[in-house]
């Protein structure tokens, strides 16, 4: 479906033409954008309320280029590539002046749509090895029209360091923890938090950190009853429940 | 604190003779019931909108007996007693008429004032081995207010079996998923919800299910991008995170 | 045993001075062609129904090429290369002029003597990224005559994604699934198909993904009771099963 | 739908009131039984080729009986029940005097309508203590339809053990190999075999056997070509992919 | 050696017939008691500053109530028996009149020779579950003649209950934090103490604590630098080394 | 072969009526008992120098009673039964007046034909814990023809303790070592002995032993390079090795 | 807080015109410095007796060099950076005419108030490849205070080499060793000094030895009672530890 | 120690001047070479029979050189490098023209007295990549003095290409199996030998394989009782306990 499709699909609906619940059927019969290797989601927005990623590892940068502009070319109101190389983030500037990108967070993208602004997440990672991750949750939550608030290098070693960090956490719809190591942060902000705590465990660290798993594990086996958990190193997951949580949570914001 | 003192406190109030933001802060000064044993968070409620509820494994009858009484002691609307076994359920049943039970969940609780009813949480389980898992997240949540439906063994060795639950699902404000072995049932929901879905592993299964171990990081990894997850079998803290993101988005119930 | 000795004792077959069952015995009485460094096990075809492969890994590209040239020197229908690096193709490249290759696959082959077709299967990846799988499957099978679909990225958080290629899978003698992160995919076909599913875990993905463990686990744990399961990212393996599964089943195809 | 309601739909279709696709579809619209805590999946076989079967650990004997009950009142053509306790065995005899069952397999079943016979799969265990698993897969591929024949203790400290079973596992139209400890039989046997062999593997042995993930990987990790593999202990997959193979390839037997 | 002969020799030494190098060397000469199955290290207190415990796990009853009689008849001054069961306690108690026990410990011992008292270490616990451990590790750097405080219970969930032992904390030589699930306690109060803290990891919880492996990693990977860490539930070990540091740091108490 | 037949042969040979290549060709020939259930190498010690053992573990008493009937019946010097229970025990009990047996050891032994004494084989073990592994091992190297002196609680943390056992190493042809834990006697034995060094890591501990994957690993990463492992708690099997190494090596004794 | 900030601060001190107590309170009411991307704990030495330190790993280049900056600026008397990589040198040096290095220990470092000397440490590695690890304990020691004595290669496999250093480990307040493989000197060592033992097991060896998770456990199972451990390859927590203990513990050196 | 020393010492034995005790004695007492960041132990080989070996990963080439020098400085008849880089390769061929080197197997060594040849090894691998282990082994027996045939490539998934290497196994001493995967080679070898195996599980293969530990547990688990395992990789290691075991069983060879 181009965009043209779209636009005289939703005139047709518009003139009275063609009634709301049949458009909505037809977009949904269409779901998703046949490309060979891959089988875009172009309805996951629609469904779930939130738009597919294209994760950049493990495909090459030309089928990356691919798909990214065919969800542009079905009217996606944004595309986030995450996990980008420099091979993939070179073809990338090429078809897109709008492109932007984040270096540490390894994330490229381009809005065409603002979303719609609501809803309030505090950010908050252990230790600046972990801001890669951080940033990538950011950047997934702004672009589901979330407002963030980043407080960085707040773990437990220097508790003190948080303290500034707490009137974000009691004035956000949800909080976001990435750390590495022992975790423990997840843990600490659990037991103070009044909203939903989402941990991201991260693979910062060496030897008994274990690549995230030990942060992963103490996040899951913490007592801290409001929080739950993603996958290592998945700021773009982290990000996308969040969102999802705080936006069906709070206030429109400016 | 007893709980004729919190009436004489909230008299004081009522009366003009204590500010409400001095009574706030003595209720908050006196943060825990020191037992020796153990401390009491009695004001986690205030703190995190859920209260603490008593572990049993690991702890005497006599142990659970003892925090039960005094959380009661203290005003706690309602008690949850998780994993108890039969020699706690003997002993907190001598003191507690009102004592409710459920078997397979292994939980016990008592009710002194009903929450506020608010917000849908809709809970699946894969197969009736999760059902004790499953059954441990809806009494936490319907003690935190929500409105629960449940839907068990629709996991997706025969996905014909989810269809009826469907409509449920678009229907609350938080989703839970129970299940062992491959957890897929975890990841199918998490790419049809619209909102939040949290993933609870369990151990039911043997062999290569490696007691939770395999459902837990196949849900750490599933493409799903709106799923959380909590530890294994860990059906309070799923019930908790559940509650919390339906109670802040959803309407109040009956 | 050089070509020319296998026509002439063909041709003393034929004439009627060799019994059929004499040669068989002389064909397996020769069973490997030792190299020093390694023994072809030249009538591996004879005796299983499928010819041994080249596992280039781990080998120098001159001792690859040499065993490339012994099986063809010794009369093979076909010889395949698996997991070739750049080096490895080159010296092939060098001896071969019609050396056949697939780059996301590590694959490389030659056809001496096309294979009798017979047998469907039907392959299925969960995500662009085991693609590289899919397709070393897809080329094993084929070389063993078999009638391939291929049906790339549909994963179930985008289940609506399968449906087209559920006629293929009814269609198929066999069914495969290649899938990495929580390879639920291989479960929700486990749970549709009549027929035998071979499920293939790739190490797709990163983090809690754990290299290919963890779709392994998954399949293994599934309760799709007609799923059997190879190595991680053993697309050659996969795909040898599945084809002796549809070779024995299927009728001819053209 | 009961078994009179069955009949009733069938004479229908004999009498040409209703056509055999309709009568077929309104069988495959009512696909499960709703126990509440379980949801039978009554139609397994027409979808698979192979009926459901009761997993009664993780259930309680009471539930495992209600299930029982229902798939026989639905017209089930047998019903086998995997890893019984003494518990669940008692309350079966009770309701059922044609229950047969199996000790060392923990399996008891009942049949009503004997299956079609076809295809014939050769049993292999390691050791003695396979014994258990071993029998599970060969009850659940008899009451499949196939001839089985089982060759205990053939493992490869005394590999002469192993040649009375060649003639059957060259006669086979599958071989399905049960072992422990270090697998080794499954790479033994993939090494001779022209069929697909099914490796399952078990938790026999101590220490370094790792509770059958010793054999699992072993398995996985062999270079025998035709050789897919379930989970530890999974007697019943083994025993249906290994039967929906022998049924598809092979002849009826008598 | 008897006491009546430790008692000669130290007369002799004392009335100038035996140069206290000789005595020393005499005693360093016989350093252990053969029992057979078992060799007492006499000296390892003389030697390590610390005596043998008996670990009664693992032996049977009389071969424990064998070593301790030993160990006082060679003039043990205390002696300590951990990880003890009812039977080890029945036969020790019917020797030894002035046995004393600690059942959530698993600790007996008698104390004949009360130790020097020097040093003081503040030790914590996470939860209630912890609390078997936490007493090995008092009672274990009691008899080595420190000054325990105990504040159990005070866990990262309500990280205000923590804030009653920080005087504790900060007066004393040495910390111990015994903690399961998560550990986090332990990076908090390493990263609040002026001294050596060292972490016990606990096998308390369940799932995802992983028996005791979570909260050893997350103290093994925590930012926390004075933080050392003992085996998983190894009270003992935990309060040897606290012991030893305190003991060598602080002053002499009453 | 019963015992009658053998005797028969045997007498052939000494009349000269059979060629001794003739006769030990029949014996070969007919190389198992094949009791259904089970198939017992009758002439492994032919074959390698060391009869077959029962591992009654995974096998019920009358498996393990018919095993032993068999293997005598079949004219063995000896049987020996490993990891026995107490009602394997009783029943072998009733059968065999001359049964020998060891508690710790778990094991149980007749002596028909009293094995050539060969070969000096020095036992350690770290601590009391080890002693069933230890003498497991010891037995099976006496019923070998060794000559085993042993040496328990001799492990690193009182080092003197080992040197009463260094003569007897410094004799010995072969040394075996059990150890849990750390595993470390066997690297500090290995570093000292002339001879091969066969570790025997055990299941001795409890926490972070992890059931003697600790040990084992160390005693494979040991830089002690005359130093052999086999499996963990596996006394037979290293008892059985130690024992080739001796009667190959040594001389013969009293 | 910037130099001149603190000269005026504390001669108002020295003038009597604020009280000692206030200007610590202010000092530690400012107490770290926030550079967007790190929040330096510019107080911790204040708190806990020893310095932050800068982990360069996971820190661009950039914000290693803007962290050193306002440490020394902030008046750190000392500043050490691990884990540096050849970028990170080149920009300190850049800044640094005074910065020192250490290669194999990847450390370097600045000294602008040289500590007070107290305490002796003497630390031993197993092997020349634990040499870089062994080096970074013994760097930051140093910059606590410590002396500290180096004996390298002192491994188990050659006993007697540990001989020379047994005087250091006599007169040391603590003791360290670094080990990798089997981590068995450490259990050695821990079974002869009589202070406290810090273990650092480290990532050398290849294979079984699994990037220093076997030394790892091999410590915490040891018997060694006055052992306790710090993570895998963590020199600069071993150091800081020791040096806690023997700062404590120790006589002023010179 | 020099080698004129050498020389010294022994004519003075040779003259009567010196009691070959007393020259033992001195030998023994300068046990080894301080190099600061190594310690060589001169006198592994009078006291274990076998010299020590470099291990040049972990160490720079100056150390692997200067060790070399001093190694042949003191007497050494050879020394062999294990695990070379180019750059090792480089600095040792300046200095010695007599190096010699095997790339698969990343050793160099010289000889400078030929050892006494005593002993015959058989050793087999399961694959070509097993290579490299492979013939570290032999180079480390052959410079110990035994005679070792190689048999390449004679894994079980093609059984029959084993059968050239029986004679060689029948008539050795010792046998020793390098394989990776599923390791099952050792096993099948460990069922026919008479004499003891040594297994070396391998790093080759992928995925399942998992570095070599499938092949280790799988050696371990083996019923095979006459196998002990050396670590993964460890082709030295193997080398060495296989020569062990053939020199003091074997007759002396040409």
């Amino acid at each position: 479906m181009r965009q043209a499709d779209l636009d005289a699909l939703l005139e047709a609906v518009q003139r009275g033409d063609l009634a709301p619940s049949a458009a909505r059927e037809r977009l949904v019969m269409e779901p998703y954008a046949d490309l060979g290797f891959a089988r875009l989601d172009t309805q996951r927005e629609l469904r779930q309320g939130a738009p597919e990623a294209v994760l950049a590892e493990g495909k090459t940068p030309a089928e990356v280029r691919a798909i990214v502009a065919v969800a542009l070319d079905r009217g996606a109101g944004s595309v986030l590539v995450t996990r980008t190389s420099a091979a993939v983030l070179a073809v990338l500037a090429e078809d897109l002046p709008d492109l932007q990108q984040h270096e540490r967070a390894r994330c490229a993208w381009v809005v065409r749509t603002p979303p719609e602004r609501r809803g309030r997440v505090a950010m908050l990672s252990a230790g600046t090895s972990d801001g890669g991750v951080l940033h990538e949750a950011r950047i997934r939550a702004e672009l589901l029209g979330c407002e963030v608030s980043v407080h960085e290098d707040v773990g437990v070693a220097g508790l003190h360091r948080l303290a500034p960090a707490l009137p974000a956490v009691g004035a956000a719809d949800c909080v976001l923890v990435a750390a590495g190591m022992d975790g423990a942060l997840a843990s600490v902000v659990g037991g103070i938090a009044s909203v939903p705590v989402i941990g991201v465990p991260t693979s910062a660290g060496y030897g008994s950190a274990d690549g995230g798993n030990t942060a992963l594990n103490a996040m899951l086996a913490s007592c801290a009853a409001g929080l739950a958990v993603v996958g290592i190193d998945d700021g773009f997951g982290g990000g996308t429940v969040a969102a999802l949580i705080a936006r069906a949570t709070g206030r429109a914001t400016a």
